[in-house]
């Protein structure tokens, strides 16, 4: 069996090979609404593992849940968009509550226009900070630490599935405090928990850094993100934690009662991560034989085909497997028998494509001789076969634990591997930069993998990091970030020749 | 301490003192967005409780959760609209996907006009139907079981939280059946499914049975609910399970071929609970001190307070207290240390607002003794004290989760002794009705406590059934439903004299 289990490789066509994961794997696909998702129940189920592991962590670091409207009233905005440059305006916008019936069709409804119309959250600073300025009178209610899963909505025009839709799902924390040292704080204790998360539990590994100045969420002092490399060469931004300062809070009165008296603004912060991390796992790990997933993040970690052949010995095919599945669940790992009246192949490739860590395949042999015969799904191919390996029952199931921790392990080592390879260094003049991502050198920049490059910088501002923003932009080009804990730099600073103060990551991304 | 933590008891003002439970019990407030609510964290905390336990029954069932668009496209509303009659038009409409800012002031841009106006879901068969007919193609495909957790918005123009607000959280199953059979079995069981939920887990009685024909959902054949008694006797329509017959399959092409070949229309149900059932659990667990909340739904289970007296002493409290807390922790309870720097009195008093199911109180003295001194939520008062309880921790580690079980039981038989008594029979005339709910005595309706009267009827239909709805909403009544299991009746139908088919409840209701 050398045939590929996907209809195209990654080499071929990146972008079309990852809608053919998303598709063939189960995930998620297009609905009738423009832009938006329909994620299916294979989707789904690791989107609830995802959500299960951080809110775990969100919750371990004192951080309570509510909920919040889901929409915004105008005012709100526009005086948001007072404080805050460079402010997106794509959004959805309610305008009526009642649609009416003229001969036979339905319309909107004029008399039903409301006096104010209301905006659907494309985030919730606005609605989160109106509702902090109430709760929060005193230093003593500080800090105050919320977060909510949600769904949000952006007007985009290019759309693709979980990387970039008009609604997602996300978290969103938001608090505040009473000084700057305590929000900064916040701010990169939450970025280490992405980190952590995304690398543990997602087995992504990430850069955490600090964002320029010109790729700031708006109304940010401080932007920080984790960065992860896909199998394209290019960066996906995988979460953000933003240090607001007191932009929001004077904008909206956020104040409390020092402990000296005084009354102060908070200093606030907000951070995210949303159902993009699903479009990141697929393309972190996924291959030519369509999804791997971590085990972590499985929705069933093993499963088990039984190799039926429509035969009266079926039903104890069917026990055995059972038997097998019960032992795994008692272990605490997500088993599932798939007995569907499928032929056994086409359910093994199905589970290869949807991405199972673990496939076991049971035959009258194996259930005769008591024992199982699996593949891993990130070591899937010797060469052109198969690998699958037969051990005794006991023995399978005292070893998967250990089996699913390798398979996660094994699929971090190779992500990393990619990413510590892949980021060059030494590039010292722009020229350099633009012919490592092949522009210069006329490749098809599209098809071409390229890392990411580290080069030094002086930290401009203002205009004159705008005109380097600009000539990164006409190679494709973005700053990623500036890597946390990075040594000092040498020499000068590849777009302004002035001393360098520290290295950045340069990159395509998503 | 014989004051009561409320400033308002159930019996002078039962709507004030719903109010006033939901915000001193730290559950929702209301927000700047009309009709929408914010949802706070100790009733967040409630909420996914709710979810947790509902989602293993939805899963265990055989169900698959998914996620469809918020937003609906008004030509799938124009198509069940002219399928369905008595369809709700009140409902939020997007009609711009972008604001401009003209002058400084934001507007609608009104070159972002959307071609086709999108809905914000008021339930999802529409999206759904749409889905499930182009994933059937054959028998093999059925029964499809999806349920998601979504946000949904109806216009409401008398909103009240939890129990009718704009927006709301609820789950929606969604399902497609070979025959009416099938599709009637899952109708039924899921509502078993809520009725055992809201029982074992809300310890909320209920009466399961299937509502009249002018309560059912809009194109739905047969439409169940299960009915709970709140305290001022008015019933809570809890969770509602629809048989759809074909009626969204017709509208919306949902076939399937059969294993004879022939092409035929799938049956469909739908079904739903949603953040209502947090009002049902107030107004049938409160009482004048507050929020009492059955330890299945509990956020936090056992609250132990330390009695702080800002001196040396203290450290060695907290860590008595935080001693406790391990235990109880391992024991699988959620326990929690309130080491907050508040009066220890008015830690307790917001504990008992806020409904924890038991508050221990740790004093020098309990420390120095190794005792635990404890209150129970749900006997909170013996006379005109308060009952507390002392006994060496580790009596009380080991005895706790029998004390959670046996409050989570002893709310239930309150609740339940008050539905069983309460629910009249033997009345046999309209007049007999409306004397027994206070309108013909001319009693204060609103305030005086009244039951539930079950009567015999014919279930008369059409123009008859509108006079008898017409004539029950007079006296501000309606047909809750017809009980599951019912004995037959004797004697004619209270409204129509002809022979009587069965029994239905009659209420008032929120």
């Amino acid at each position: 069996m050398s045939k590929r289990a996907l209809s195209i490789t990654r080499e071929e066509n990146f972008p079309d090979w990852y809608q053919a994961v998303v598709r063939d794997g189960d995930m998620a696909e297009t609905s009738p609404v423009r832009g938006c998702m329909i994620i299916k129940p294979w989707g789904w189920g690791v989107w609830e593992r995802i959500q299960a592991e951080l809110d775990q962590r969100i919750k371990d670091t004192g951080h309570d849940n509510c909920y919040f409207p889901l929409f915004i009233p105008m005012s709100f905005i526009a005086k948001e968009a007072e404080h805050v440059e460079g402010f997106a305006k794509e959004m959805a916008v309610v305008t009526h509550h009642r649609l009416k019936n003229v001969g036979g069709k339905l319309e909107l409804d004029p008399t039903a226009k409301l006096e104010e119309p209301l905006i659907v959250r494309p985030t919730s600073e606005t609605i989160i900070g109106d509702a902090f300025q109430r709760w929060i009178k005193s230093y003593r209610d500080l800090p105050l630490l919320v977060n909510q899963w949600a769904n949000v909505v952006r007007w985009e025009m290019r759309t693709r599935l979980f990387l970039r839709t008009a609604e997602f799902l996300w978290q969103e924390g938001h608090t505040a405090h009473a000084d700057r040292d305590d929000a900064m704080a916040e701010t990169l204790k939450m970025l280490e928990v992405y980190r952590e998360f995304a690398e543990n539990v997602l087995a992504m590994p990430v850069i955490a850094g600090e964002k320029p100045a010109n790729e700031r969420f708006p109304g940010a002092d401080n932007t920080y993100s984790i960065e992860a490399m896909m199998q394209d060469g290019k960066a996906l931004q995988a979460g953000t934690s933003h240090y607001l300062g007191t932009h929001f809070a004077e904008a909206q009165n956020i104040q409390f009662q020092s402990a000296q008296g005084l009354l102060e603004y908070c200093h606030t912060t907000s951070w995210g991560v949303s159902t993009r991390l699903i479009g990141g796992v697929i393309m972190t790990h996924g291959d030519d034989d369509g999804l791997r997933l971590p085990p972590q993040i499985a929705p069933r970690q093993i499963v088990i085909v039984p190799m039926l052949r429509d035969k009266p010995e079926d039903a104890a095919l069917i026990e055995y497997c059972s038997g097998i599945e019960k032992n795994l669940k008692s272990a605490g790992i997500r088993a599932l028998v798939d007995a569907k009246p499928t032929k056994s192949a086409e359910k093994r490739w199905n589970w290869v494509r949807r991405g199972a860590p673990v496939i076991v395949e049971i035959g009258g042999r194996d259930a005769a001789g008591g024992n199982v015969t699996f593949m891993r799904r990130d070591r899937l191919r010797d060469g052109a076969k198969i690998a699958s390996q037969t051990m005794p029952l006991g023995q399978f199931v005292s070893e998967a634990p250990g089996l699913l921790a390798d398979i996660q392990q094994n699929l971090f080592n190779d992500a990393k591997k990619r990413l510590d390879d892949n980021i060059i260094t030494g590039i010292d003049t722009f020229e350099a930069l633009a012919d490592y991502f092949g522009v210069a050198s006329g490749d098809d920049e599209a098809a071409a993998f390229r890392g990411w490059a580290r080069v030094a910088w002086s930290r401009p501002e203002g205009a004159e990091l705008e005109a380097v923003a600009d000539r990164l932009k006409a190679l494709k080009l973005t700053i990623r970030n500036a890597p946390l804990g990075q040594e000092k730099p040498e020499g000068n600073c590849l777009f302004t020749g002035a001393p360098a103060v520290e290295y950045v990551l340069i990159a395509r991304a998503y």
